[in-house]
């Protein structure tokens, strides 16, 4: 973060026509988007989402309310446009882009990024969700579709995900990472009772006391657990970090890609935003792990990047009143009484 | 509220392509809106939004952080284009009148609605407020200008409101109608410091001895504390409600008016949409008064229907996944797996 920058918005933003702080959040936000931007006035649109979309091989032990073969169903409705992430895309002009990063079967439709990296990662109950050079090759597709929103004009970053059984393996991360209990991270997924959450909750104790991800090695995180998507969030992550553009988390499986994304890079964390806090209870553990707070709580947990789709007219708004409202001095306003202060 | 459009409104919601309820909130609110305005496809565009305008004799008892002329200073730069309420409603694309309905001074500028009842209120520690014919005037003026709202095409109002002083009137009222204790009701306003807190505290609970409102009463608490824009923002609630608009509350202030809307007619609780939690901790507890639950907690004390404009794409958005969402049947998708019900 430019810290100069973000002094500079500050003293802006004190002087605008209304009293210090009284925007909130809004104005955190202003400038946290000064120091990502290196800009007193930041830019943030247009916004591009991308949503990788890979099947997980533990969802063959029945974690899911869906069968797998929702994945690819969805990956359709992605691309023929009746999701909710579509609808919330179009509100917000978004450019949005779907990638098949690791479904299980072939997807043939001419809007779809093909960039198959495996047909789902393995069961890893039984073996490694995937080799260490997948998991790298995932990171990279990551990267080059974020550099390719990029060049399309995207100026912020959302990244969404789909992948029946996803909630499995985000918990297996969160848990190794933040250190929580299982337990404590593993909450209804897309809708599962009380009875299948508990066996969620065994395969996940079971899967990672066979696997033994090594807590700081993301890299080795990821080839023993998975997901495809989540390896590309985190390379999508890294990717737009890097080029100073703000990424906006949606819930909990794109926050555990961005709990790997500052395992590899510890920098990344000044440039996420939080879109919102999931109704999944091991989002709220990964959240407090990056220290970050949540701009909306609307108990969602769809995911797709819809919570920070919904969110992003907030950023635009605080990047609206840094350029658009007017100053004490520019429009004669008395400023606060001597005597008060 | 129309429930059998609600229940109609639900069954379709729930058939879209998505975990049932993963979109929290805002499920709830498409279904509230749905009741509103009696369609099962609600339609909340344009926005319009009114902002009131008006002094409070109470002011010069030095309850604010800011001298009196602010207030129509602040009005010219609501007129200018230059004030917080005027970035986001342009964001929002809503449609905006600044009305006079009691500024302590005139005002000449083209933009302006004149609808000055009185040149601000009395000091309610020594005399009423106003009269009993001045509160209703001022209800009429705020029902009149929602209804022009309408009359040019807006679907939704969002009140707010500019008064130095005005946080004052609104912790009186709050305490007199939710029987919070004023020290409950009095919060920092636009930026007082803790003694003159307490300071706030002491006046408005001698007032409140001395004028005496009567709880139940709507006309007898305006026209014994006030405020002008309080009223207008009444008139403005009632008059959306009977014409099935929903009605997005800003802060505190905001709010006390719709407690006073309810007095008048309980109905109109239904119409109300809470845009936020303001910082200010009387709106706490008049929002748990109205049973409101907020859509957006940012810590802001601004006003001027700030945090019901930035809420606002969340309405949109209730209402584009209802329009727009394919269904499981349409798209194609396996429902829920049998074996997990």
């Amino acid at each position: 973060l430019n810290h100069e920058k973000m002094e500079e918005a500050r003293e802006h933003i004190n002087t605008l026509t209304k009293p210090v702080g009284s925007l909130g959040k809004i104005e955190e936000l202003a400038i946290q988007l000064s120091g990502i931007t290196n800009q007193v006035y930041p830019v943030v649109t247009r916004p591009g989402i991308v949503v990788f979309a890979a099947d997980h091989g533990i969802s063959e032990m029945g974690v899911s309310a869906y069968p797998k073969e929702v994945t690819a169903q969805m990956v359709y409705n992605f691309l023929d446009g009746g999701a909710a992430i579509n609808v919330f895309a179009k509100q917000i002009n978004a450019l949005l882009k779907i990638v098949d990063i690791g479904v299980a079967e072939e997807i043939n439709h001419e809007q779809l990024l093909h960039k198959k990296v495996k047909y789902g990662t393995n069961n890893y109950l039984y073996e490694n969700a995937m080799t260490e050079a997948e998991a790298t090759q995932a990171l990279l597709v990551g990267m080059e579709t974020a550099q390719q929103l990029l060049d399309e004009g995207a100026r912020c970053i959302i990244v969404g995900e789909m992948g029946i059984g996803n909630t499995t393996t985000a918990s297996a991360i969160a848990s190794v990472i933040t250190g929580c209990s299982v337990e404590e991270a593993v909450g209804l997924g897309t809708g599962i009772s009380n009875e299948n959450r508990k066996e969620k909750v065994s395969i996940i104790a079971k899967a990672l006391e066979e696997r033994k991800p090594i807590r700081n090695d993301a890299i080795d995180i990821l080839m023993k657990v998975g997901g495809l998507e989540i390896a590309g969030m985190t390379g999508a992550i890294i990717k737009a970090s890097e080029k100073r553009i703000p990424i906006i988390l949606d819930g909990f499986i794109s926050t555990t890609a961005a709990l790997l994304a500052v395992l590899l890079e510890e920098k990344v964390k000044d440039y996420l935003i939080a879109g919102h806090l999931s109704k999944e209870q091991g989002h709220y553990h990964a959240l407090t792990f990056l220290n970050k707070s949540p701009l909306l709580d609307l108990g969602l947990r769809l995911g797709e990047g819809t919570g920070a789709a919904l969110s992003f007219p907030l950023l635009e708004a605080a990047t609206n009143m840094v350029k658009e409202m007017a100053t004490f001095q520019s429009a004669g306003i008395a400023n606060e009484r001597q005597e008060d202060k």
